[in-house]
Parts: C-alpha cells; structure tokens; sequence
C-alpha cells in the first residue's frame, strides 16, 4: 500500500507529485497550482470570509466523511451569513504513514461536495508531521463568498413575534459520529446530515425579505446557537420542547447514552428567525425542498431588551427552564 | 498552571470564554466574532488568496516562533504575487493539555507581526484534540489580499539577459531550526529570517516597472523555486555558486550536516527576475531596505524555449551542473 512518508511534505519532487497525482487528479487544474497564490476575479465590493479546521473522528462515517464535512462546513457557514460561496482555500496536515488511497478518497469527496455546491477550490497546501505528531488527517478550509445587495439579512429588524425555525430534524451528526466511533456501544442508523445549504439559503433570500437572521447549530447544538443569537440581539426566545423535530433513533440514542439533543452537533441544518407575517412563504420553501423538507417552528422572540437576551424552553410538562451554552465535556472531535 | 481541555473545544461556554481571554485579547475584537463569517469590504476586482498550515518544531525559535511565522508565511506569499495583503484568517489545532501561557505568547506574536505587515486577523476558529492526537499546536493561516492594477508582474515579458535577484542571506531559517531542535548536537547564533516582506515589495512594485517574477524560497529552498520558475516560464537560469549569499555560520553549520544551503528554507527572502535594464534601481531598493541589504544579484537567464526550463549552477571551479528539485529528505518540520 502506498503510503504518505515525510519527504511528501518537503516541497520538492515527492511533494510536486502527491499535488499531481492526488490533488490536481481530483480538484482539476488548480489555478496556478504552483503560484504561491491563487487569483480570482470577483464583482462584488463586500466579501464573507470565514475559516475552520476539521478534526473529526473516526475519518469515515455514515453519510460522509471529513472531506465532505470540511466543504459542507465552510460552505454553510457563508451561507448562513447571506453569502454566496465562490472559492475555497483547503490544507492538509498528513500523518505519516496515511495511506494514499485513504487521503484519494477524501480529496474525491472534497472535490465532488464542492461541484455540488458550485465552489471552486483554489488553493491548497499539504504539510506532513512525524508518525505520532497527528492523528490521521486534519484539513483546514477557509471560504470566501460575496454579498449580494438584495441578499441582506436584517437582524436590525428583530422584534417580539418574530419566529424561530430549524430546517430540519436535530442531532443526526452528533449520533452518527458517537455510533461510528463504537466506543459508547451504539449501533444506529443514523446518518450524519452534512450538507451544503447554500442553493437553498440562496433561493430564501432571493424569494423572501423577512429572514432576520440565519445560523447554523455546529458544535454545541441548537441551544449553543441559540444563546449566542440571544447576547448579540438582546432578545428572549422561548422555544417549545416538543416542536422540535428529532429522529426517533436520535431520541432513543440520547435516552441510553444521556445526551441532550438540544447540544448535539447538526452539519446540515439552519435556525432562522424569521418576520411572523414571511412565516409561510419561508416553510414552503424549506419544507419543498429536500434539505428543509422536515422544517419546522420551534419558538419565537418574546422580548426585545437592553440587556443580554436569554433562551428558556417549554417544556411538555408546562414548565420553564432556560438554557445555556453547552457547559461541560460532550463529544470531542465532532467536526 | 492552565492548560487546554477538550471542553475547551466544544464550541460551549469554555470555547466562548478562551476566545475572549486569549484570541480577542490579541488580536482586538474579530469583527463580528460571533458569526460564522467575517465581512470585509473591498476596492478592488482581483484578489489573490493563499493558505498555509504551519507544524514547525520547536513552536519556539530564535528569531521567531510558530504564530510569527504563520503571518510572514501567509503575508509573503501574498506579496510575492504582487498583492497588497489585506486579511488574515488563523484556524488553531490544539493538543489537551497545552499550555494557554504558551498559546498567549503564540497569539501575541501573530497579532504583533499582523499589526506590522498591517493586515487584519479577521476570523478564527480553534479546535482541541486528545493529548497524543497533536503535537502540541498547529496553526492553519489563509491571506487576502487585493492586487492594484498598476502592481502587476510580468512573467510573459520574461527574456533572455533577465537578472535573478535574492534579496539576502540563504538558508538562515532552516540552521535556525536545525540548531533550535538540538537533535543534531549542532549550536549555533543564526537567527530566523522570518519577516513580512511586502512593505518592502510594494514598494519594489510602485518604482520598477520591469520586475518579471517574484517568488519565496521557503520549504525546499532557492533551489527548487528556481527549478519550478523554469519550469512554468520555460527559461534555463545559470547561477553563480560564488555569488550567492550564506553567513558564515551556516556555511559552517552546512559543511557539518551536509546539508546544501541551496536547498534550506528561507523565510524572510524573494527571489526576484528582474529586466537588467531595471537592476540597479531594484539593487537599490533593495539594499537600502533592513530586509534587503545584501541583496544580490546571483544568476541571469541564458535561453528561453519550448520546452520545460531548467537551473544551471556555475561552481566556482568553473563546471556547470544542473539544479533539481529537493529530491530526498532534508528537514521535516521546517514551517
């Protein structure tokens, strides 16, 4: 088996062939591959520009794997703030002795996640550390989208009513990841959720002027989201326990293993907070559409105020209780 | 003593709060840290973008340490594409159980380097492994930068009689590490070349109109940059052994490891193809910079042709051999 060795991490001949044979192979000609920099041409005056390192654990796992999760990633993570993904940057640190057809499947997922959200990838750079110094594989992905000026979001415009959705149902990443990494002794189903949100996002901002604000619940869940909305638009949200969509197999998991869905990582769904009277027009689109099709309102704004805003749940019961940022130690190495 | 959790990573309150200790901090406030994107504004339609992930051992070396050389790293491959490097994004992989004292100190120095090459750190995103699944900290730097319509370069004008310019001392960060990791018994006072050369070469950029071609001698040295110039540009470049500059000490240092100098990363240099109509001028530029003042002129180019190019070195007993790209295993480990 083919093998990554530290001469592969050089920068001279083996280097000039890994970036040929695996990177090229599969991501096309990179423009300039050899430029210490790539150039793109843009038409737009404000750019998004966000970055993320994926250090998931196992590499492979139900319904993806780190490839597609670090395009998918980045590639919401612009969506969400009302951007259109354009260009990706993608560098790997490589163990050595990783095996080669292992880092060719990862870069083929990268580079079909990428055509599917219609993102080039534009440059890459490849590091290679001393069997022990990493785990596996890292990838770093930094993306750069433009701001279209009749895509804004206006969370300026937030006011009490104002509803609370999530596109879909809650938890799936988080599961999937404990299930494949078999040290809990879960066996499920359940299939990480990754996926590029942008064409859909895209098609809301175009079609509706209502959406206040988007955010995608990553690492620390919807309730993790959900209060960093709340300290930077100094408003309550009182969500509703049962509106929330989760999987049957996503509750039954959390049961045994005493999780709090409301914390677990979600990689292709978004919260929206959305103008009362749009409410409509914003599930038909979701909810006709594949990656929404489970969309749902789950709360909504209750108060506008000066101070930090907080986030209480309903429970079934009839009471309340507010949640917080996730606070102790849950599932590491999730993305 | 603190040092990095797991819960450090999950993205909850601890996350919330090592980024407002540590990275805010430094680096001022990110814009909009909360959000999955930054937002910048631009005047220009053409952007050059480059990343780079940096694993140098020791994190810490005379001249520099990690944080430092992720900023000059990514500033100079901007610059030597003829961009004014604009914003930087910086994604942190952290090993359970770092030092945050250390992670301050590493921080502070890439907000201290930025302010001085004055570019913006714009977004951030860390992660935390279990102890054994990193080798400490690894930084991820992707850059930004806008290049002006009179900045250009002109590879294509590439011609016979062209000057080739290093605009200093070769090899000083390779010994600098060399002699930093103790492993090879080696001791030595070479610092780190590494600095931010693009003041210096805007203002290059700004004075001379006939600058062919810049580019960094980083991992795999003067050699192998030159090799991949020849060979993207389809020119043959003879060098002069005797003209090019090296310290003493890393001659010394050289002569003990039987390591070529040619083939030493570099981290603070450009290697530069010049119109010789235009060389005293860039001489001067040059030698009149604290980054450039034992520039050199070390080579010219003797043929332009069909085929792929190649590196000629003259020894100083006058013989001729070809240059490749490092083709074995220097130093790993090196940026």
């Amino acid at each position: 088996m083919q093998r990554i060795s530290l001469t592969h991490g050089e920068g001279g001949e083996l280097t000039h062939r890994l970036i040929k044979d695996v990177f090229i192979e599969s991501f096309g000609n990179l423009q300039h591959t050899q430029l210490d920099a790539a150039i793109i041409k843009l038409n737009a005056s404000k750019l998004a520009v966000t970055t993320d390192c994926y250090v998931v654990k196992p590499l492979f796992f139900p319904g993806g794997d780190i490839g597609k999760l670090a395009i998918t990633g980045t590639v919401n993570d612009l969506a969400v703030s009302g951007a259109t993904p354009q260009a990706i940057t993608a560098g790997f640190i490589l163990e050595e002795g990783f095996p080669i057809r292992q880092l060719k499947l990862i870069v083929k997922s990268m580079a079909e996640e990428a055509k599917n959200a219609g993102v080039s990838i534009i440059a890459g750079d490849t590091k290679v550390v001393e069997k022990g110094s990493v785990d596996g594989l890292f990838i770093n992905t930094t993306g750069i989208g433009f701001i279209k000026e009749t895509h804004q979001l206006y969370p300026e415009n937030i006011s009490v009513g104002d509803m609370v959705i999530v596109s879909g149902t809650v938890g799936d990443h988080g599961i999937a990841i404990v299930s494949a990494r078999e040290e809990l002794g879960l066996m499920t189903d359940v299939q990480s959720d990754c996926a590029s949100l942008n064409h859909l996002l895209q098609e809301l901002l175009e079609q509706v002027d209502g959406i206040r604000v988007m955010r995608d619940p990553t690492r620390g869940g919807v309730s993790t989201a959900l209060v960093e909305l709340c300290e930077e638009l100094h408003c309550t949200i009182e969500i509703e326990d049962r509106s929330i969509p989760i999987r049957q197999e996503v509750e039954g998991a959390c049961d045994i293993l005493g999780f709090d869905p409301l914390y677990l990582a979600n990689e292709g769904k978004v919260l929206l907070i959305v103008d009362k009277n749009q409410i409509d027009c914003v599930l038909d689109i979701l909810q006709n559409h594949e990656l929404g099709k489970d969309a749902k309102v789950i709360g909504q704004i209750t108060e506008c105020q000066k101070e930090e805003g907080k986030v209480l749940l309903k429970t079934p019961i009839g009471s309340t209780r507010r949640l917080f940022r996730l606070s102790g130690l849950l599932l590491p190495r999730i993305c």
